[in-house]
């Protein structure tokens, strides 16, 4: 026997920068019995997800699908694909997932360009097309919402810049998809990764991608095709090998494609799981999806501000779904998170690097963009500080929140 | 609005070589609410899982974890992080995940040296010993179970050449663990990776993974810490980074241990159900699941015997779990699967490579190494091949098969 008990999580409202709590109806998804991975049915959903992630991206792109592992998993491989060993990436980094960004283009053996601002900053169009002017580079890759800062950076002028500098335009959209406008036809993007476990209220393990034919025609350059599998009629191809097996985006292609070419056995609940976070959102409407991320993101800022917080970073650059307070000098920040997720059961989150230990941050996304949640939280925060020797009004948080949700539902 | 529906798969009894059913109560382990990622219910969950897969693969190694992503992920981590550009790997090839694994080395960089035998047989430990001494591999990497043959390669003796001629000693066990008798420790293994949705009754989707500490301080010497979180305590490795971040076992085992280093975000509800997987297998004993796949395994293979039908390759190298048969040349291979799945329900395997068109693969694992499950499948195949034109015995599979059960149930 193994003295360990059935799965019993203590219940949490998560409300740190992800993950979050996933939506109840995409655990259920999860349970559904499984299915072979050559059936007509197991097709099917196959291209159901990649429907509905299409709409999702908002894209047209035919190559809309997922990578069976986290969110890296999808930087990953799209970022393994594109570039050859000695290819120049240009990565603009403003926080803690630009430089994830350029660790994996380094290990890819990537020339590795990068350009920074200061943590809780964003860049202009003209710092990155001064950079892709010098660099030359093959890939731009840049992230858009940073949670580490709680930074979006504006990708709506930087398709046209890398079509005149002619390098392919990747971003990572894991931590503001959902919760934050994006137009991947629109904006010139050929390459984009996400993962579930923030506004796609999903857990994380799965990231859907898309891909622009710009990119496939660049990456198919290095198609192989496995040993022991049927003959296939295309072409090897002609530049040098993926340097991953697992990460290889055109052998993945014709996993998804009609040929169904065998790659990995697809991971079949993560599969269900993907394709319902996006079906909740797409029944949801994108654009409302974005708006109450919005609403609620606004709710938190001003209950923050209502507890005599400061916010962190560039406040007309941050994201919907994630703001970050300073930790008030009087308090110990990882007390305050102790007692919020041990008196109240509320996690909120700490940070990284730079900022460790200096701001917390606080998360209203995927299934937690709610208002129960928000003034919940904001509730628990005011009697954690105040124990804590914070000063602030009393009810100063909710009452802020209560404003601003009173002011949409007049608006 | 998406115009799909919710998640309904039609009901399948999968009898191919997997994936397969997943037993119910893996699936409701995954739908239990999130928790954060380092909430101490989830760390407390983290080391049940590495307790439990210690006992699955018969190990006292410490480094017994879960890699995010299928089965080929857990190749491809524990192979990219051993073999460093140029090294040299050894890879006994029967079947078609031994040419899999030779795929991942060389997208690794390694010098890749094969041998073969013909599908269908397995490697002598002298054929192995005469390559390890020819080549002096740092790496020996095989195959237990190569679903694509349905044998079963013998290991005892691997791990003591191994120590003779100082490689290290990696085994893929995801078609044979839970089934087949595997000793970690007792054959000197070193790196062990597997998969859920075979014997362990899951769905697919994380790679759980054993390491001993010979392999880790290998791997070590190319430790890494990533940029952007706190500063870690521990030196950089002195040797080529892993080319590979995703896999990177080094910063993996970071993340998994006392140290908590972010890497990836856990892929919780995975991770719920990989707990899962071993809890039952465990709880049942590991030599009492294994003696349940030889039972339901030995009445398959008499089940077909029964039904006039050849079983493939060398029979006493086969796994209990499954069974190659070859397709009647009276009959149209992909017509009698058809009708087994549209008509019954129920799901058998085609073959891959040389196989394709020549063999079917039969399997009884996991959830469905059960005997319900294996007379079932006998009786409608029976059905099946009758209208196809096969001649066999009126009950002739089901009669042979309940024969090995009564012998079973007088021993």
């Amino acid at each position: 026997m193994s003295n360990f008990g059935q799965i019993n999580p203590p219940p949490r409202l998560l409300m740190g920068p992800g993950p979050i709590n996933a939506d109840p109806r995409v655990l259920r998804a999860m349970s559904a019995q499984l299915i072979g991975q050559y059936d007509p049915a197991m097709t099917s959903y196959m291209n159901e997800t990649m429907a509905l992630y299409r709409e999702v991206f908002c894209t047209a792109n035919q190559w809309t699908l997922l990578i069976d592992g986290t969110s890296r998993a999808g930087i990953e491989a799209l970022l393994f694909s594109a570039l050859c060993p000695g290819d120049k990436v240009l990565i603009p980094v403003f926080g803690r997932f630009g430089l994830l960004l350029s660790e994996i283009a380094q290990r890819a053996g990537a020339e590795v360009h990068t350009i920074e601002v200061p943590w809780g900053e964003v860049f202009k169009p003209e710092q990155i097309e001064e950079a892709l002017q010098r660099v030359r580079p093959k890939v731009l890759a840049v992230v858009q919402g940073d949670t580490s800062t709680t930074m979006l950076q504006p990708l709506e002028e930087l398709g046209a810049l890398c079509r005149k500098y002619d390098a392919l335009f990747y971003t990572d959209v894991t931590a503001s998809i959902g919760g934050n406008f994006l137009k991947t036809d629109e904006w010139g993007l050929d390459a984009v990764s996400a993962g579930l476990q923030k506004c796609l209220a999903g857990p994380s393990g799965s990231s859907p991608i898309t891909v622009s034919d710009r990119y496939v025609e660049v990456v198919r350059r290095r198609r192989h095709v496995e040993a022991g599998l049927v003959t296939s009629a295309h072409q090897a191809g002609i530049e040098p090998a993926i340097r991953s097996n697992y990460f290889d985006i055109p052998m993945i292609l014709d996993y998804w494609g009609e040929e169904r070419l065998n790659h990995h056995t697809e991971a079949t609940s993560m599969l269900y799981c993907a394709r319902e976070c996006a079906r909740l959102l797409v029944d949801e409407g994108m654009d409302n999806a974005i708006a109450r991320h919005q609403l609620h993101g606004d709710a938190m800022l001003a209950g923050v501000q209502g507890l005599n917080l400061r916010p962190f970073g560039d406040l007309k650059h941050k994201m919907n779904n994630v703001v970050g307070v300073y930790i008030p000098e009087a308090v110990q920040g990882d007390a305050v998170r102790s007692s919020l997720l041990n008196d109240f059961g509320i996690e909120i989150g700490t940070s990284f690097g730079p900022l460790h230990g200096k701001i917390w941050r606080i998360g209203t996304m995927g299934y937690n963009a709610r208002k129960d949640a928000v003034l919940t939280t904001l509730a628990a925060l005011e009697q954690v500080l105040r124990l804590a020797g914070h000063q602030c009004d009393a009810s100063g948080g909710v009452a802020a929140a209560m404003a601003v949700y009173k002011a949409a539902a007049e608006a």
